[in-house]
């Protein structure tokens, strides 16, 4: 039984208004499925449970984006990317909504579609925090049992949902008009203001590129030396108390017996007390400004149960960010 | 393989002495089942274990009590409670029979059956100890997803198995004679040596509750934050050494996939070993005086398979509380 | 994604340089399919996977040794122990076997079987330690859920893979030459440098011995209580950084859930991430000079995945040990 919150936002002028984004796009990776995660999501209430027990006044249109009006009839690859152009015209038609909520002070919540659409909300609500807070930089937590800092050029699949934080920290750059090239430095984030947690299958020029810029990264294997209470005070330390932070959730952070339906499961993962308590600790900072949920895929994880649970855990995160409690 | 324990009783004149009462009850809730759980944990060789393995005397009257010649033949609800007289009857009498051991000075355990039947296991412990240990309280930790603390007048189900906190710790009082008119203060516990521990589910009326009176809560927020060696390190902390425990542990407590045979299943809870060290901690400090196992129902979970796994997490568990340990 | 560890070994000439044996044994215990689990292993890709991402350039065989020219024809039981010539003939071999890789400076991979191989793999070990570094003592790290402790008298099954670590530590000792005879001082172990994990069923007469010699063992409840990463810190502690460890990892130390393919498996047992761990901190002290992984029965455990799933368990444990990191 749930009830609102009672913590008083930093960086927000109401604890209640929330921006809703459902993003309906897989084109970032290869398997199909993952852009019926928004509507799975809603069907199992997740946007009741935010406006009835949460309280929260949803800004929501009430509509899943599937772009297909910008979505190019020829997409071929470009310096080893797949579906450039889509991608590149779905995130920057995303950040422009996103940042539309965004610039009147709402926390946003974005529903994926696969990883790559964090290129679109982090632009989105970088550029409004920056005009909003005097040209404050947004801090990036980013859960996922994946790095997703691959450039083009380091990338084995070509798949950009492997590259959303290079695009997002100007480690890939590109001048290509309708390839990324719309993202301006106003939208970019900060290596020093990211923060991973959940790390175990990272590539190895991303490991390097992790070790050479020194970011913040939480594997499993320091969850388990520190158990999720340290690694929370210690992630949440790193970025301190005067930055808005944006929590980018992909559902494969979580162990695969607990959310299988997802595209590239990974064993040993968070259990789902873990997933809620990285939530619940970004929400009690007070400091969360916008919201990821990607990579849930209702068409993958064997059979509905683990379909159900998977979506479940999702809406469970989501709610936690937003302060579910359990006392 | 298990031998006696070597801790010698801080409150008892024997170390070795149990009493024992099956109850075969479910009236505090709606689901049938629930009052075959003694049978099956005895099946499953509990007592067994407790006289062989672990040492015990065993004072038991090998009947498993249904108590069906003092449940009335109507019994319409009252102040929203249902079946209130079934269960003020039955908790009365067994109180009587708990109290019977613990006023010989032996620990009790008590197999529900639904929680309600805590009001009366409690009661007949709170009591005893107070004549055996000149006016002194007893100290109640208890393991629950539930705080079961809800006043007739704030319970949504009107089940009285989320009740029995309120009535055992005055919250809720009645002067009705056969409606929890028997319960005398010396049969009450205080609501600050009352220590919860993990919950997940608690109604909005029970947090203010919480908060209101600073009853000592860990969630499973809390486990996860500190881990369950720190949690129980403050909750017997809290107690002090000085106070004789009650333990009553609903196998709820634990997550549903070990322990998927029960009323009221909740996501996100503790895991064997957790429960089975909160169970281990409680034996080492000597202290424990009585203990409930509640809520097991073997007609709910699914297959044989769950069945069969809530039965044996039952069993562990109170072996655990008994002294069983690895070294 | 793996990579070569950029550690340097403390004990050893070599940082890439692994000596594999293949012992299909099975004759220390009353199960069949044990023997397979060498094959298994290597079918799953374990030694490629050392070779290719690990870097490590194998010296081995290529051959599964089933030892069958030296079995005797006939093996009654002596002393209580089941196939006492079978076991002792098979283990002096492995003990030469493992002792011609360490003696050259390499770390031994000893792929089981069952338990009793350690007998043979820790003789081996043991005896180079002391030859290379001036008389020096190996530690062991035994990771199980049994002690394995038991001599032929305190044993109730007699089977061997429940007394290895008499036999090597001299509590058990014979002077019958075909029944561990061939065992010398030198290639003994010390029970103070002997460090327990994961012990959750240990036989009366094992704790009676853990007590009287003061052996350092971690149990569930210790890891519960402290976490993994303190755990660790306190067996490394131990057993100090001036000695060389040899982990011998008893799959059954995991969690039937995740492991359900071994023949003696116990509830309440390690998650895949703890054995991961306890893994990746042995190898971080650099001195890992020998590594058993045994008791992987491919027969049972129920289903495919099951199997799958313990096989893989495996692979990651070895590997993990053998410098696999997340990060
Ligand atoms: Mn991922
Ligand atoms: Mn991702
Ligand atoms: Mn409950
Ligand atoms: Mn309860
Ligand atoms: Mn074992
Ligand atoms: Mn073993």
């Amino acid at each position: 039984m749930t009830s609102p919150s009672l913590m008083t936002p930093r960086f927000l002028p109401t604890a209640n208004d929330l921006g809703v984004v459902s993003v309906g796009f897989s084109g970032g990776q290869c398997k199909l499925g993952v852009d019926a995660a928004p509507s799975a999501l809603i069907e199992a209430g997740l946007l009741n449970q935010l406006s009835t027990d949460l309280g929260f006044t949803l800004h929501y249109d009430h509509t899943i984006h599937y772009y297909r009006d910008i979505l190019p009839t020829e997409d071929p690859d470009h310096r080893n990317m797949k579906r450039p152009i889509a991608v590149s015209a779905v995130t920057q038609r995303l950040s422009e909504q996103v940042y539309e909520h965004a610039s009147q002070g709402r926390c946003v919540l974005t529903l994926g579609g696969d990883h790559s659409v964090a290129i679109g909300s982090i632009a989105g609500v970088a550029r409004a925090v920056r005009e909003r807070h005097a040209g404050r930089e947004l801090a990036v937590i980013w859960v996922d049992a994946h790095a997703d800092i691959n450039t083009p050029e380091t990338s084995n699949s070509g798949n950009i949902h492997g590259m959303p934080v290079a695009f997002l920290t100007g480690l890939a750059r590109s001048d290509h008009p309708s390839i990324f090239g719309w993202l301006q430095p106003d939208q970019l984030i900060s290596l020093k203001k990211l923060v991973y947690i959940g790390l175990r299958d990272v590539d190895i020029g991303e490991k390097r590129t992790l070790r050479e810029h020194g970011v913040k990264a939480f594997s499993m294997h320091d969850i388990d030396k520190h158990g999720i209470g340290k690694v929370m005070e210690m992630a949440l330390g790193h970025i301190g108390a005067d930055t808005p932070i944006h929590l980018s959730f992909d559902v494969d952070a979580l162990d695969p017996l607990i959310a299988p339906s997802t595209g590239t499961p990974v064993r040993g993962g968070l259990t789902l007390r873990e997933g809620d308590y990285i939530c619940e600790s970004v929400h009690e900072t007070g400091s969360l400004v916008g919201l990821d949920l990607v990579e849930v895929n209702p068409s993958l994880g064997g059979d509905s149960v683990g379909v159900r649970e998977t979506v479940r855990a999702g809406c469970s995160l989501v709610r936690c960010a937003l302060g579910e409690s359990l006392l």
